[in-house]
C-alpha cells in the first residue's frame, strides 16, 4: 500500500509514521511536480488540496483516499472524487487556536492604532491619544459557531466583549451571549461592533454577505475575513469601505488569491492584509498530523471510524 | 471649599458634580496654566500629577488634599506633600482593562508579524509565511500582581499562555499559574516567553530590571513595559536588544518622556513604542470621576474613608 504526499510534514513525523505503519510505503515530497514520481502509484495521497485537478485524479488510478491537510476543500474538484469514489477527510478542528489569535491580534491591533504609532515610530515622533476605543464591553458579531467561532468567543469573553453568533438554526453554543439563525443573519450584523465571517465556502455561503449585509452592520463596524474570499462579494465589500458603510476591515482571504496587483484593496487606508496565514503556524503539522495516523489506522483496519470524512452532499 | 481641577473631564460630569455637591465651587480648566486663576484658592485639587511641582504646593496655601487622576504618583512632590500634610489620593485599579488589552494588542501584533504583513501590503507584496508562531501555551511572566498583572493573567489565560507572576512574598493571585517572591525574579524571568513589568516605581523598584536581570531572560523573550520607565536601567535595555540578550520589545514608558529624539529605540528594528498611551481610552474619565465622587464625599463627611489613599511610607 503506497501513500504519497505532496506537501513535506519534516523528517522527525515522517520517521514515527514509518514506524508506526510498517506495511505501509511512504514517499514524502514538498510539492506536486516532485511527487510525480510516484503520484500514480499512489492508494493515498495528502495535500494541501490545491494541487488537485480533474486530470490528475482520472490518472490516479489506485487512488482510494485523499488526506486533505486544509480545511476548506472548496479548491478540490469535489464532483470528481465523489465519482471516483474516492475517500476524502479534512483536517477540520485544528484551525481554532491559530485563527482566533489572529482574530484577536487584528482587533486589538485596530484598538492600539498600532500601524499609526508605528508610522509616528518611523519619523521620532511622540504624539499621545487619549481617546483610543476599549474592546471592553464592545459587541462582536461571529457568523458561524464551529470551531474557529467558539474559539474566538471564548477569547473576547476575556476582552469582556459580548458575543453574538450566527449558525443555521440558531442552537446555543458554549461562551456565545446571543445566538440568531442565518434567517436572522442582518440583524445580528447590525448589533456588530466586530464582523467575523468563519463559515467554509459552499453553494449556500456563495457571496453570502453582500449589498444587504454590509448596509446592516454599523457605520463604525470592523469587519474581518478569515474564511473564504468567495464568501463574501468583495466588490461590495470595497464599495462598503470606501463609502463609510462600514469603517475598516482586516482581510486573509480573497475571491482571488494571490490578491492581484490591480485590486483597489491593496492600498485601501482602512484595510488590513495579510495573505491567507491566519490559519497557519508553527503548530500546524503537529496538530494535523494525528489525523492522518487515526485516519490511516481506520484506513487499514477497514472500520470506517474516519475523523473529518467529508460529505459530498454538504460539501464540508 | 473649592475645588480646582487642571484637567477636563467634559461638560457632561461637570454638570452632575455641581448638582451632586452644592457646597462645593468646581472650577474646571484644561490646563495648569489655564488653572493659575483659581489655583491658590483651591482646598482641593484634582490632576494628571505632572504639573505639580514643590514651588506651586508651597503657594496653594489652603490645598489640603489633592486627588490624582493617574495611578504613577512618583512625578509628584511627595516630600513635600507629605510635609505640608495634604492629603494624596491616585485612580489605582482603573489601569486594568487598557492595559491589559494593551499588552495582549501587543504580543499579539507580535505574534502575527502585522508590521511585516503592513510593510508587504505597501508594496502589494503577497508573501506567506507558514511559521508564525502561536502564544498557545507560551509562558508570560508578568512582574506585579495587582489590578493590571491579574487582568494580564486573566485574558493571558483565555489564549492557554502559562501565566507566571511575581509578587514581594510569593502570595497567590488568581489567573496566575506559578507565583514567584521578588527575591527569585531571575528565575521567574528565565521561564517567560513574554515579561511584563506592570510595578509602580518606588526607591526599592528604581531600575529594579538591570544587566543580571535582562540576562536571566530567555534570547528569544519579548519584553513588554506599561509600568514607569525608570524601573528599567533603559541603556541595560538597549544592550540587550542589540545584542541579542533578548529578541524584541514593545516599550509605552521611557526613562524621559517624552523620549528624546536621541534614544536609539526609535529606530530598533526590533522595539515598538507608543507614547504612554496604554493607560488611556476612551473609557479613562468615566472610570476615574466614580473615584473622585465617591472621595469628595468621604473629604466632606470627614470620614477618613478614602479610595486609594497614598501612603507616603510606601509611594504607592
Amino acid at each position: 500500500m503506497n501513500l504519497v504526499t505532496s506537501l513535506s510534514f519534516g523528517e522527525e513525523h515522517l520517521k514515527r509514521l514509518k514506524n508506526n505503519f510498517k506495511s505501509v510505503n511512504i514517499y514524502m515530497y514538498n510539492n506536486i511536480e516532485e511527487a510525480k514520481e510516484k503520484l500514480y502509484d499512489a492508494d493515498v495521497f495528502v495535500t494541501y488540496g490545491f494541487d488537485m485537478t480533474n486530470k490528475l485524479i482520472e490518472k490516479m488510478e489506485r487512488l482510494k483516499w485523499i488526506q486533505c491537510f486544509s480545511t476548506g476543500i472548496d479548491v478540490l474538484p469535489l464532483d470528481k472524487i465523489k465519482e471516483k469514489g474516492i475517500l476524502l477527510t479534512n483536517v477540520r478542528g485544528i484551525h481554532g487556536i491559530p485563527i482566533a489569535e489572529y482574530v484577536m491580534a487584528v482587533i486589538l491591533n485596530y484598538r492600539i492604532e498600532a500601524f499609526k504609532f508605528y508610522e509616528q515610530q518611523k519619523n521620532k515622533i511622540w504624539k499621545r491619544k487619549s481617546d483610543l476605543e476599549e474592546v471592553y464591553n464592545k459587541a462582536i458579531t461571529i457568523i458561524g459557531t464551529g470551531t474557529i467561532g467558539k474559539e474566538i468567543a471564548r477569547k473576547a469573553k476575556a476582552f469582556d466583549m459580548r458575543t453574538i453568533g450566527v449558525n443555521t438554526n440558531g442552537r446555543n453554543v458554549d461562551y456565545f451571549d446571543e445566538i440568531y439563525s442565518n434567517s436572522e443573519l442582518n440583524y445580528a450584523l447590525s448589533k456588530g461592533d466586530y464582523i467575523v465571517q468563519t463559515v467554509p465556502l459552499t453553494k449556500s455561503t456563495y457571496k453570502m454577505l453582500g449589498k444587504e449585509q454590509f448596509e446592516s452592520m454599523k457605520a463604525t463596524a470592523f469587519f474581518i475575513n478569515i474564511a473564504r474570499g468567495k464568501t463574501v462579494d468583495e466588490k461590495v465589500l470595497i464599495e462598503a469601505l470606501n463609502n463609510n458603510i462600514i469603517k475598516a476591515a482586516a482581510i486573509d482571504v480573497f475571491e482571488i488569491e494571490p490578491l492581484p496587483k490591480e485590486s483597489s484593496l491593496w492600498a485601501m487606508e482602512n484595510v488590513f492584509i495579510t495573505p491567507h496565514i491566519s490559519g497557519l503556524s508553527n503548530m500546524y503539522i503537529n496538530r494535523a498530523i494525528p489525523i492522518l495516523e487515526h485516519n490511516l489506522k481506520a484506513y487499514l483496519q477497514k472500520c470506517g471510524k474516519y475523523i473529518n470524512m467529508i460529505d459530498f452532499n454538504k460539501k464540508y
